[in-house]
């Protein structure tokens, strides 16, 4: 357990979700492990830890995945018969041209290459009374494994503080998942990745939040995409109400014209929903004096 | 009814969902009335009804909507007590700046100024043997009430055709929607609409398709929104199967690392999910001969 | 349409699902065509129509149904091969054992008897300020294609009024039919049914409820399982306040002990729950004064 | 750890949910502390554990209880004011008239008598490759806080053995619980417990199944009710499949006129469904050869 201070900035690196390092090798069991506790001096029960992810970076030139569609994906009636997939599936991360290939590609897949996008599948502090940390396959209030496409380089997550010290953990790196991540994996990789945290004293939030340079984001997680969609809209309408003091009107009038709905995935226990709204229609917001 | 040729190109307006034109005089009952039908030459049952969006502008300065927040956006503990809001909001819709401002606005909505990004809440093919127009309120495999926000200048939508002359309606023009018409009611207004149709004999879709000029968008529309994300999905996969040949192991790596899934809408009795892919990805498959 | 009174028995028929009567003979189109409407005097918007279901018996020696199983009961991944079920399967009606069985039996079905127990699918008031009939394949507040097997012999329906008169339709009857309707049919038939309406002026019921003599039963349709386990809930949690006078607190107490919850339909576009307490229990209740 | 062999009968108590005994007195800390692990002699992964409830008594005079109403059956438009809700309940368990009563009870529960029906609300095997105990506010294939009220006396209970000697557990004990268990709690109390467990080697299930001496029961749990139908159809279906060797068009007839669906919790992360079959309709079926 490494200890850091508010304003600290950790460089460190991630496994990839079956324990495997930028060296391809294996470094612990599989099941998306995670590299961590941290833990924050000063944290306490009842403030909210902020994490910047200053830095996420590739490091090496492979990822694993599969060609399974999980089964929240799948319509019965579905007339493609995807229920024998389960390969699993090498793809290659060229990163001098930032593009993801499969390796080896079957016929209509020969040309393709998909944008890198380097992601943190899992981010959570831990949860209980007793510090336990958080399951690296599950999700909530206290992050988990998200498995949300824009925790990335440049974000900031706002996660509730449980323990002394939040005991924050970080892994299940990413080198590029589609909205869902339908295939149960994404492209699984090692990382390196470099954060900064800060604390706000105080401030509890029930859910995660995300900010990007361009959005804020409120998530929602639950059994069913129907009541991620209300979690999710009920934490932006606090966030809302505690920081620019809409009414309830307000607020109902504000997401009506300004919320973008994403899912986040599909594939664990939980289900998510993303509400986004851009930062260009919320600055034009009259702030509260 | 007008009779129109594939190829043939319509100019035309929408009331608003009240029945209101562009000189805010009463056209028609409420309940999102539709400028319609146009009877296609040539098209029939088993066929795809191509509409292009060619322009859709607004045409009156404003636009009605409400402060209500629906059910199914709603947490139950929600803090933020909107139970009690149901006030009707005008919006003023100022083109020369292209945003929108309520009018009169709140204390914190004073200098809210929300892009303006028209769209047509409803597009559909008449249902059922007898060319019954479709409802207004309601979706389904014939288009309809969709308010998918990307149903927009520039857009071309893929429709079932059910009926000799296949029966086109549009209507419901929203100035601005954010995702899931989570008040029930967007920003209705009238609008000068023109499109052109065209028609690809013998091929059945199973659901909705929308084409804009960087994604291709597959539709699904069910009673919960993990019905919905099923439905897309599978629209999806049929769509790549069918005009790709990519196989279900195929289908499943390019969706995992392609797919964007957004809620179109959670306002109406069916609740729509949208599977979006950019073509830039897109036209990395490999072609088949 | 007949006009008959507050207190007025009606004697008559329904045609099965497909139009066929007891004769065997095709009476209509298919699609559940109902029996109706009856204008009931003095019935007005507002009011409670109650129809006690006095006699409802079979009328000839057999039923249509069909060996599908409808998505909503289908695992994506079931071992069992259900997908190419789609023949249609008549039974026999035994009305002198009271007992059906498939005919002709495929193997193991040879010996099975399945106890007769007549239903009404169809019971409904008309929709809408223009009294259309309501819709013979959905469902709502005011009834509609419940599909409910306690909808029997013995049973009372309170059902909301919304035009002068209400305008009752009855049909689909079922000679049996499991929970869920999971075939999509029931065993469909024709029936003799004889009931007496009645009336509440004034008061205005939300959802429909039955009585049998054993329980009272508050129903709930909707989208998804899980937002018509909320509206039964709902729908209960109003009629012990209007009844009981029971507090909040006292209907959490009472309900947590006394539900009975089972499923009733998952076959068409609502899926239903329905909230049963014994009349043993709630006896128990103090009376208010 | 107590070992027992295949045939052995055990007598054993339960505690509260909040670990208080028979005598009132807190023997662990809360959460559904459960008796166990029982060490199977034999048991072996892919083997079936059989446990017989062969007795199952209250032991002392009271149960604890709450008067909240979980938002999974809450529609957020219920006029019915529950937000506040919050007391404990105590519940007076008169076990010679066989009966509880709110202990103080306010004003229109003063004459209830809800007839007892003492249930388990734990049962399960060990999950894991390291036997780590199941969690016991969850469930699963291995079993769990199922909170299925037909757990009680004559029931017997087949489990998934994931781990050698299964490491069977046991608690949660209710003196009566309505379908759904709706308060969060249902009358939580301390139990005698008897049960008699037995093997059936190498038959692997793959979910939780119980028979009484009037029905089987297939069990499905998942995080929305729409997917627990569908998993207890699923469970049903191999269970008919195996054991009575009917086909898939088989299965959709019979499943169609015999099931019984019912609701048995919405209070935990997973949403459970039971399908309840009649054996006086299942010794109907025509034994396979």
């Amino acid at each position: 357990m490494l200890t850091i201070a508010p304003g600290d900035t950790v460089h460190t690196t991630t496994v990839d979700a079956g324990g495997s390092d930028e060296h391809s090798v294996k470094r612990s069991a599989g099941g998306n492990p995670e590299t961590g506790p941290f833990y924050i001096q000063g944290a306490m029960p009842g403030d909210t830890l902020v994490v910047h992810v200053d830095r996420l970076r590739l490091n090496r030139d492979w990822a694993g995945s599969d060609d399974g569609i999980v089964q929240s994906a799948l319509s019965p009636d579905l007339a493609i018969k995807t229920r024998d997939n389960n390969k699993s599936i090498r793809w290659h991360l060229d990163l001098a041209n930032n593009t993801a290939t499969p390796d080896p590609a079957s016929d209509h897949l020969k040309t393709l290459a998909v944008p890198l996008h380097p992601m943190l599948g899992c981010i959570a502090t831990a949860t209980g009374p007793a510090g336990a940390p958080p399951p690296t396959g599950d999700s909530g209030n206290w992050g988990g494994n998200l498995d949300f496409n824009e925790i990335a380089e440049g974000a900031t997550i706002y996660l509730p503080v449980s323990n002394p010290g939040a005991l924050l953990y970080v892994g299940d790196g990413h080198a590029i998942q589609g909205d869902g991540e339908i295939n149960g994996n994404a492209l699984e990789t090692s990382m390196d990745v470099q954060f900064t945290v800060d604390l706000i004293p105080g401030k509890r939030l029930s859910s995660v939040r995300v900010e990007t340079p361009q959005t804020i984001i409120a998530l929602g997680y639950s059994g069913s995409l129907d009541d991620a969609f209300r979690d999710a809209t009920s934490n932006m309408a606090q966030w809302l109400t505690d920081d620019y003091k809409l009414t309830p009107s307000e607020i109902a009038q504000f997401i009506g014209v300004a919320a973008q709905y994403k899912v986040t995935e599909v594939a664990d226990r939980n289900s998510g929903v993303a509400l986004k709204i851009n930062k260009s229609v919320l600055q034009t917001l009259t702030k509260p004096k």
